[in-house]
């Protein structure tokens, strides 16, 4: 006879009722062979008292046993294993708790696999200069929250709350279509329009519709690295350009589409990533024809665009596009935070239709109540007011942060926009001011991702008292 | 003189500042090509009073083209368009509310696009039978919204707003895994866990990371068209297996590994898509035998764990798999609510992180207000209670929306668990009966996914009354 008090332990304690921690058990030890097929098993009044319990909790461990098809009760014979299972060879017990995390490894396909780079580590830094976001301490969660709960209980919302369309809900693609006529100078309707996760989901519907492998796909030096690998998962060829002080060298770009056929070129015009340089107009323009002429599609990520302080911010390339070769993306991640998801893509409404459709393979729709709630905000003035109200403040923390580094042995340009300030370090390699600066309480980035011994220092989701602690951290760090 | 009066139209009315419709207005005729580079523009005063406007708007205006590049102010001289944009050719204004409209195609890459179906096109109806949805009004929504607000105001958490891990907040992450060892009987720590958007992008994510284009791939038939979809999408080659009233047919799938190399096989042993069968005990131990014997990888689909009748649910293949061969996907949209997106994947932990960094470029990360507020609910007992609560409703709702069906001219099991019906229609196309519906206010799926004139009939959004009415509706579309 096994001994049933050792292969049964019992939690009273635990959330699991008794009865199923008993069933569970069991099914465990059938599995693993120790109770093999046919077998009877004690009777519930003697299982009962080895265990320690009342039989009828006995009693319906069995039956849900029964019910599964585990064991098989014969009249007036006993309860026995069910001998439709196919023979087992007993395993050793001491895999009970660790046969899963033995399984350190499974066979991938390599080809797939994405080395996307963790940038915000920030472990138990005190402070953090990060990669320029916002300051989510500002955010209108309250007011957002409010519309949640406003909408999830009025019943007519309610059938959101079920099955959805993919492009988002009807509501915020209303109202965003509003407002980005109305700021951006878009000339769109709801259905060049859809709502994503943020800029990032943008750029890989995009990239997965537009680029076929062997594809050349254009891109800044330095750039946007998680774009960069978005495109080269997708397979694309990319093929590096050099940002100057305007921003895109667009000369060097009219003679790579004089020598190849490019497919795709992706820019931030507004404030280029990393480097925080708006496109002059002139090249803008220039961009604009050559995408015309090379017919080659642009994808203008604008994920900051309400962040300008030397004047409006600058309206988009796609508001100056008439050709139709602008896949314009923006995010409310840096309006509202990093992780409350929201963002858009604008384009020709057969590519959003492809792009809804391959969303649903991904992830099939939004969050509803949050696209609802936030359609209340954009039609209220409320994101309008938000915006107002933090341009003004990230504007002075621009400013006292840099009249801080300027004090400091690097370089840089007091950006006109954005919320970072790509800083150059004179004489001392980034990776060891940042490895020397997490050792005393700050977090930045090594600069790994730019190669050009520099990297961004973000201003905004600091206040002036954090700004100078942080800086005279870095101050020691590169002293 | 060109005429300024009808180049720019003022609404003083709309939320953009005046001297931002003027400068939008004069951007928009620069690029047209009506304002030529290098051209002079009238003084301030003059295009004030020709527009009707305070001089300090046009001043204002000026200012902001200038800050932007488009114009120059010479001292003494006057204000020009910049001559170092390109040379336009004048455009016909009639463009203007028609360019972006016009763009109706966009070239796309044809191998990526997805003929994903919208099964779920309720339009007017007064009444939906729909795939198998929880009702929405019984979620505890207002817990969840209750808990986001807390947290968005506790400082400590504002740090989750920012940047987080892809895998997902780590309270969720821990109150997870508590959850899925207890109520499932699993042996796995956080690192084997990671939070999606649902089920379908933990099928995307395994998908893409095990499939190489030509692998072969088992699905049930009738089966799940969206993983059909993914699989087909990574490349996979689909191979269909019977499944009967056990679920699938394993003696087919051991023929088919003998000549074949598997590489992945999907299954919802729970309550098997769309006909809502339980894989039998015997077939889940000789199928997790085949993965370890043919090498294959098993993604099981246990969508609706929570929601079995006959007895308590059955545990999961995961928990009894100990050759590392099963990815187990589940979501809480059925728990929720579909339109709150969250659901989680538990796998060995290399898979798990390849994952993570292939959720980074699809959507960056998860929601973390609504991670963290759920990890709560799990952690105080919320999740728990409510599943408890509506397992009854749903229970008496399934046993009241089969004896209103047995009046009809079907064919049906009764579920043991799930949230619909397998319905087989004896005499009637079951795409007539669908469309006759859809004109008496009654949305139903036409089953033209399924191909074996049935489709499946929801019961669990609709409380006795809707359900009374409804049935009437589909009596009536099948008389």
């Amino acid at each position: 006879m096994l001994s049933f008090q050792r292969l049964i332990t019992i939690n009273k304690q635990a959330e699991t009722p008794v009865y199923l921690q008993i069933a569970h058990a069991l099914i465990y030890h059938i599995r693993m062979g120790v109770l093999r097929r046919g077998i009877q098993l004690p009777a519930s009044r003697e299982l009962a008292s080895l265990l320690g319990v009342n039989r009828n909790t006995v009693v319906a461990a069995l039956d849900e046993l029964q019910a599964q098809g585990w064991i098989v009760m014969k009249p007036r014979a006993g309860v026995f294993v069910a001998d439709n299972l196919p023979e087992i060879k007993p395993q050793a017990l001491s895999d009970n708790n660790t046969r899963y995390a033995a399984q350190t490894s499974f066979d991938l396909n390599t080809a797939r696999m994405v080395p996307f780079p963790y940038i915000h580590k920030r472990g138990t830094s005190s402070y953090v200069l990060d990669d320029g976001l916002p300051d989510v301490r500002l955010a209108p969660m309250d007011a957002l929250l409010r519309e949640m709960r406003r909408l999830s209980n009025i019943s007519a919302f309610s059938r959101h709350l079920s099955r959805g369309a993919a492009a988002g809900v009807q509501s915020l693609l209303d109202a965003l279509t509003v407002y980005l006529n109305d700021t951006r100078g878009l000339h769109i309707s709801p259905s060049q329009l859809m709502i994503t996760r943020g800029a990032q989901m943008g750029i890989f519907l995009a990239a997965q519709l537009i680029i076929q492998p062997g594809d050349h796909v254009i891109v800044g030096e330095p750039g946007y690295h998680a774009a960069n690998l978005t495109f080269q998962q997708a397979g694309g060829v990319l093929h590096p350009i050099p940002v100057d002080d305007q921003g895109l060298d667009v000369d060097a770009i009219e003679q790579l589409c004089k020598r190849i056929k490019v497919r795709l070129l992706y820019v931030v015009p507004h404030h280029h990533y990393p480097t925080s340089v708006m496109l002059s107009p002139e090249r803008r323009m220039r961009l604009l024809e050559l995408a015309a002429a090379y017919k080659f599609a642009v994808i203008e990520d604008d994920y900051d665009y309400d962040y300008h302080y030397l004047s409006s911010p600058v309206m988009p390339m796609a508001s100056l596009d008439h050709s139709g070769s602008v896949i314009y993306i923006g995010t409310l991640n840096k309006t509202l935070a990093p992780a409350i998801r929201m963002g858009f893509m604008v384009a020709p409404s057969n590519l959003i239709d492809a792009a809804a459709g391959l969303r649903r393979v991904i992830d099939y729709q939004g969050d509803a109540l949050m696209e609802g709630a936030l359609a209340t905000l954009f039609t209220d003035g409320a994101v309008t007011r938000h915006v107002n109200k933090v341009v003004r403040v990230y504007q002075e923390r621009r400013d006292h942060f840099c009249s801080l580094l300027s004090s400091l042995d690097v370089s840089f340009k007091i950006p006109e926009g954005g919320m970072a300030v790509w800083t150059r370090f004179n004489n001392a390699p980034v990776a060891e001011v940042a490895a020397k600066a997490a050792k005393i309480g700050l977090h930045m980035s090594d600069g790994s991702l730019f190669n050009h011994n520099a990297t961004r220092l973000g201003f905004a989701s600091l206040d002036f008292e954090e700004q100078e602690a942080a800086i005279a951290l870095l101050a020691k760090a590169l002293s």
